[in-house]
């Protein structure tokens, strides 16, 4: 029996330490929107580590819509960044200012680019020489087509350490926070060969939701998840409303195992 | 366990013979665009017969945006028709103008209202007299909001014969037909009770696509599929781009079943 | 001076007795969205005359997105429609059904069709046949492209009496009711050569913005307006909002004639 | 007799030198997408200097999908610059990087922000510091909504030195190249009590119907216009084809100064 899944290959996995974004692969990055404080990552971190998830995301400076919102602790998250490594996970994080690529690079395992600077071509053009992976999500406005064309701004030269990420797209439905495009998902694995990941957080903006898309995502045949979680996502500085509580997370994990099984692709 | 899956409650299920549209059921109803020969009949009655699928969809009347495009057998379909209910499927077809519903109304099982007729309200308030299933598309144009309000239309009294149907909406990106809105289908069902299917063809056009949205469907919670098959995909005289092959098809059929298996549904 | 407003030429003039949608002429279709009683029909008869418009808009059949809002007056609007007659006045009225235009025929110079029929191919088909100009109205979803070919279902044969009506695209700013689209309007004059007039009412769905996009339409070159008034918008069954004042019409009627004066257009 | 056009007040007027942006004046900002040479600049500083145009745009480093593609001369459009306020012309240039203010900052009198930069708030808030009038140009994905909380990361403080610029947004309409949102400009106004002027170059992407759409703006009650011109447009390294030539700018000027007059506005 041919496995329809697994008939769009990556031909350009991705490794970091030794996770990898492959064919056979399929990562969870999970964390906070922003790092707050030693409680929420202590909290979140034991309970990665009993899911044996071994990326974490975590804000550190923000792009806020409102000037008056908590805009991320910036350097002063420093000391729940030397946790995450002490706890030996990976350390996912967006980078929204050139001038913060300098500060991040001994920290991150792999740099996000946000949806907001999927256009920022001189951000891309000098991530591209740090040799680090990077995360680059799709603009909310990005046709699939602009979206690979900033992937080519990252790829110059031998590099293929590129991870697409979909994070829904801007729509007319407000009923959710944004539209989860799959299509353009698997038309862009399709035409790139990257890894293409989902973030089903942002897509939907509504916690209850999450795990659907997650599971969805699973049985679609794209490469993984990035997703958010907090030990109390009312009390949340930023995206409480999307976070998933800790106990989500719990349940959701083995019912993915057991979707991923069916196409023999492993959790990681 | 808590099952998030199954957390979405069918508070309205709807019956078509002894075929279920409810928490426990995912009906699958496969067919063609449109009814075209004795020949392309009777090969994808054999395919649905093997695999065990008893909804056939099959368009008389089609909406076509160039007028001059094939527009459907019309009447001239009725020995078609007679052979797919001696074949003992039950037949889910569209109705495109009002003045068809009487010749309609002893062939079909169910109603189906297409994306461009969601916004008719007469059809709706007349079919809602027929007091068949109707399977409503979503308008590619619609919000979810609206989508609910043109099903109140069917719901007047104490009928909640109600199948909503999402199949893309329209969106920016151009590089697949529609976009497929998981999320909008997922709020329609959580705040309406009303089961929830989705067309992946329609929805994303090509039918390399197909199987990956369909085994996405199976694992989000939501509720069966309506798919277009054609023998020979390339010849149709409709959406043959975005129809399976019968080979397509019969791998997908038991890929679904795994997946729909973790959940505790059953296809039917 | 070569006018780059006069470079987009109507080539497919359309009229309505004396009236002429043409590239000198700039009619006004003004009324209530829905025709309700004596004197507000009344009322707003003796403001047209004053201002000596011609073509009265007025609902007799409405599509209502709830199921519980006010439906039309539907037959019960005739002695309105007689006064409208008797006054000299043509009547615009949108269809909504096919088995509408029977009664329609005698009583309507324009066969209206409104953005949720703009797909109803059926209708279309059948509107050609009456041999009546057709105002077509673009489905707020539809692309240039689906709006030339749907007014090609009505074109088949010599007929050329099609006024094309843009009133607002869906997209995703949901501040104003939809979003005009001026580039799609000039657009469509331009690959069609018919006359192309805008609604500004549906179009902002805001009534202290529709002066001001009603002279950017006289300025822009395309060929006409329709407008909502109301002598109490606040009161109006439908459509209020974004209803003029009769005094806020008075108002915009000589701005606009010195706008078309420049380009050497008049209204009529 | 109220003339609605002016009802729409501009409360906080910017001026650069002795150019207003307030409800008497309505300035043209006019230019090259990209500065590309001595003589491309040359011939645009004539025209513009007999047309009384005072505002040049002209681009210095440009964000370009395509990683191939002309990405703009750098600190080489220097001598150009120096001819450009040699020619007593005020230059409007966009800023792409936070690390290019420094070496704009004598030379620009407004800081243009792209439609791309939009979101990029921690560019916005150190152009807050630099106490230069900043156009601030809407994300084409942007809700008017969020576009107003932009421009309050520049109004930190007493400066109201921020004029907005409608740019069009992005739309499943595909047939020009992006959506003029009149309506969310009118709006943006409304809320803002900022000046909003209109790019009809990038709102279409197509020459020949810039006038068309600048007409309308004169008329329409908004604040400006930047408008993209180059001698040679097919010749031109970014946005040839949209760009007017320097006959079809000097056409439409005396056409804007007629709708101008009518509601009493000067061009400056």
């Amino acid at each position: 029996m041919v496995n329809h899944v697994l008939s769009l290959k990556v031909k350009h996995p991705v490794a970091v330490g030794s996770i990898r974004f492959d064919q056979e692969h399929f990562p969870l990055i999970v964390g906070p929107c922003s790092l707050e404080s030693n409680k929420q990552v202590d909290h979140i971190l034991a309970t990665l580590n009993d899911l044996n998830i071994h990326l974490m995301r975590g804000g550190i400076w923000k792009l806020r819509t409102n000037p008056s919102s908590f805009q991320g602790l910036g350097t002063d998250a420093l000391p729940l960044i030397e946790s995450i490594k002490r706890a030996g996970l990976f350390l996912v994080s967006e980078v929204t200012d050139p001038r913060h690529i300098e500060f991040l690079l001994p920290h991150v395992s792999v740099f996000q680019v946000g949806a907001r600077n999927m256009y920022n071509y001189y951000l891309l053009k000098e991530l591209a020489q740090t040799g680090k992976p990077v995360l680059l999500k799709r603009s909310f406005a990005a046709t699939v087509d602009e979206w690979l064309k900033a992937a080519n701004y990252l790829l110059n030269g031998p590099c293929n350490h590129v991870i697409l990420c979909e994070r829904g797209i801007r729509t007319f439905e407000h009923g959710t926070r944004f539209t989860l495009d799959l299509n353009g998902a698997l038309l862009a694995k399709a035409q790139s060969g990257l890894p293409v990941i989902v973030d089903p957080s942002h897509a939907i903006g509504l916690r209850e939701f999450v795990p659907n898309l997650a599971l969805a995502v699973a049985a679609s045949g794209l490469d993984g998840l990035i997703m958010e979680v907090h030990p109390e996502p009312d009390q949340a500085l930023s995206d409480g409303r999307q976070s998933m509580t800790l106990q989500q997370l719990q349940e959701l994990v083995p019912q993915l195992d057991m979707v991923l099984n069916i196409s023999g692709r492993k959790r990681c």
